[in-house]
């Protein structure tokens, strides 16, 4: 095993796109490898994060097509399917075979185009993420289990729900507060006050719009490289001293969803490799699909303990400034998700943080990050821990 | 890198089944587990092949339900896609985790539902394999792709039609009467005449039904350990020493589908890690989706010079007791083809027979085998090279 490092990433703007999944990655892939400073002969495998790109686009081996579009046809390419963690699983396994030594360079992303279903085509895409026999016939969709996350949630720290309700607000808030400066946010120049927050239609309450992300699509790309091979080719490496996943199965078999044992499992995993503790983490982008999936996630992974997370959004514990800035990009509610591309952006975040290049979203001195995506509900979760490289 | 061997396999029986792809998979993997001398507890990852269930059944994140379903909620996932080479793609990742030290013990396989599905969304399911954009519109599917192959293979070599369709014929004979005495196998106990052959309704010419593999439902599954576990748990480790793959992305972008570029990368790819030549393998499961796949196949191995694989067909070579005997499971012809299950089905039948358990369809001394799964139209292939470890 050895040292393994990020050399480029790139990403779309994320939104509404008229390209083609393979197209979008095309754009996010080129930026990387020309960040990168290789040619595209020195990539040795193409591995590609998308849910469900069948269904939206009849395109299935999407890997394979991603690679050719780029000129890398005959490469070796494996396309990742965890729902919305599919490219942070791409990026880990790119990780793990330039680790072993097989391969010195490899593309890792992932895209997803979902804007060109019908709402109630999407609605039954997302819900391929469920347990297809015990918990798609109930009818049970994403915004419905987030739903129940939350009353359990105030039900079990005995929180009145108007205040976890203002706490959640304040989530959305804080998203398009960052996701408004983020030029690669679907929301991006968007202004959003609390009062639109709390005056928008209700989804599955307590949920109302601004608590749940939007349907987008887009991509994103980064190149991963030996350490050695790293050095050579930028000054300022990112490495990637640990990885985890895990896996729940079905929500129905969960003992308790304000605690994603999946998460921590996963996150513990990537800790023990990195041999760091999660007061380590200088700056975190977290999968906030619904804006109490990001006050469970900051639980998950230590920052806060189990009950405590909504009184650190309250105290501001995790804006950019705070103890520990959460989603500066402006998250999932406000950058957008793509699923298969989300990862791969979030790892884009954490790249251009820990070199210092997000202007007026920059977590100053930032040195550690970490990424957390969830896939499904809660059934496949991977977290990476990035860290500076000089 | 480590020595990394496959200590356990497990398939259903392929054809129609009642199961979901979840349960097929569980019957398949415990199968493995079982054979594998190891406890659930000792598995430390998932990782599935599958292409299509979030159509055929409305599941996706299928690795994590797969998991939970065999008592392994918690463990990492990864679904794999690469069409057709889903689970081949699966073990061979699963390899490089054990290969770089990360894991010990890792589940691998895959698993496919098709015939759930009417005949129309399955050829449209089939046809997510091309490129969205630029061939699913000129409405060619997989036949009609193969037919073209067997025309431009006849004509390439001067080859009269009949003797072409003579040659098929006779590869479909091989596979139905190696399926035939396969009690896994979709037509087992299925007598197939040449005449039956003949009289078979017209697909796309030259190519009639027997020249065609089926729709099927099935799982496999093989236990990945390191060498070192792997000699306590078995007497007859079968040793993974080569691994490939390679891609094409559009058919319409290929030279000459006679000779398939991606195949040919990817089997140098895997004899080079091997450090072994064609002419060491003594038997071989190779993708036969249809009977013109086969011989071109063989010749894209190595077998046979290009041109030269019918020739090799009509004496005898590919037989069980021929020079390099192809297919002896009966093949994805007579076997069955669960897309995602297909890649992990020809490795557990290549080491069923260097284990020598093939009964009346054992290659006799077979020391090394190989297996070739094709995604897609050519778009994503993948070998294993497998070589007994005792």
């Amino acid at each position: 095993m050895r040292e393994v490092a990020i050399v480029g990433v790139g990403m779309t703007k994320f939104g509404t796109s008229k390209k083609t999944q393979v197209e979008m990655f095309a754009e996010a892939a080129m930026d990387a490898i020309n960040e990168s400073n290789l040619k595209l002969k020195d990539i040795q495998a193409v591995y590609v994060g998308n849910a469900d790109g069948n269904v939206e686009e009849g395109q299935s081996v999407i890997a394979s097509m991603c690679a050719a579009d780029i000129g890398l046809q005959g490469l070796p390419v494996i396309r990742f399917e965890g729902a919305c963690a599919s490219s942070t699983i791409a990026i880990i396994d790119a990780f793990v075979w330039v680790a072993s030594g097989l391969y010195d360079i490899v593309l890792a992303g992932g895209t997803e185009r979902q804007r060109i279903m019908s709402t109630s085509l999407a609605t039954r895409v997302m819900g391929f993420g469920v347990h297809s026999r015990y918990e798609t016939p109930t009818g049970l969709s994403f915004p419905g289990i987030f739903a129940m996350m939350a009353h359990l949630y105030a039900k079990k720290y005995e929180i009145p729900l108007p205040q976890l309700k203002e706490t959640m607000a304040r989530v959305s808030f804080k998203a398009h507060k960052h996701g408004c400066i983020n030029p690669k946010a679907q929301f991006f120049g968007k202004e959003v006050t609390m009062q639109m927050i709390y005056d928008s239609p209700m989804i599955a309450s307590p949920l109302q719009v601004y608590d749940c992300c939007p349907i987008s699509d887009g991509a994103a790309a980064v190149v991963v490289a030996s350490a050695d091979i790293a050095k050579k080719l930028t000054k300022k490496p990112i490495l990637i001293v640990g990885v985890g996943q895990g896996s729940s199965g079905s929500v129905c078999s969960q003992k308790d969803i304000t605690r994603i044992s999946a998460r921590e499992l996963s996150a513990k995993r990537a800790y023990n490799m990195a041999g760091l503790a999660p007061e380590d983490i200088d700056v975190c982008e977290l999968h906030d699909c619904f804006t109490i999936a990001e006050i469970v996630a900051t639980e998950g992974l230590g920052f806060f303990d189990p009950g405590q997370g909504y009184k650190a959004v309250l105290r501001g514990d995790t804006d950019i400034g705070g103890e520990i800035p959460i989603n500066p990009s402006g998250g999932i509610k406000s950058k957008g998700h793509p699923v298969g591309a989300t990862g791969a952006a979030q790892v884009y975040e954490i790249v251009k943080q820990l070199r210092g290049e997000c202007e007026s979203r920059q977590v100053e001195g930032a040195k550690i990050g970490m990424t957390d995506t969830m896939g499904g509900s809660f059934a496949s979760i991977a977290h990476l821990i990035l860290k500076r490289g000089w």
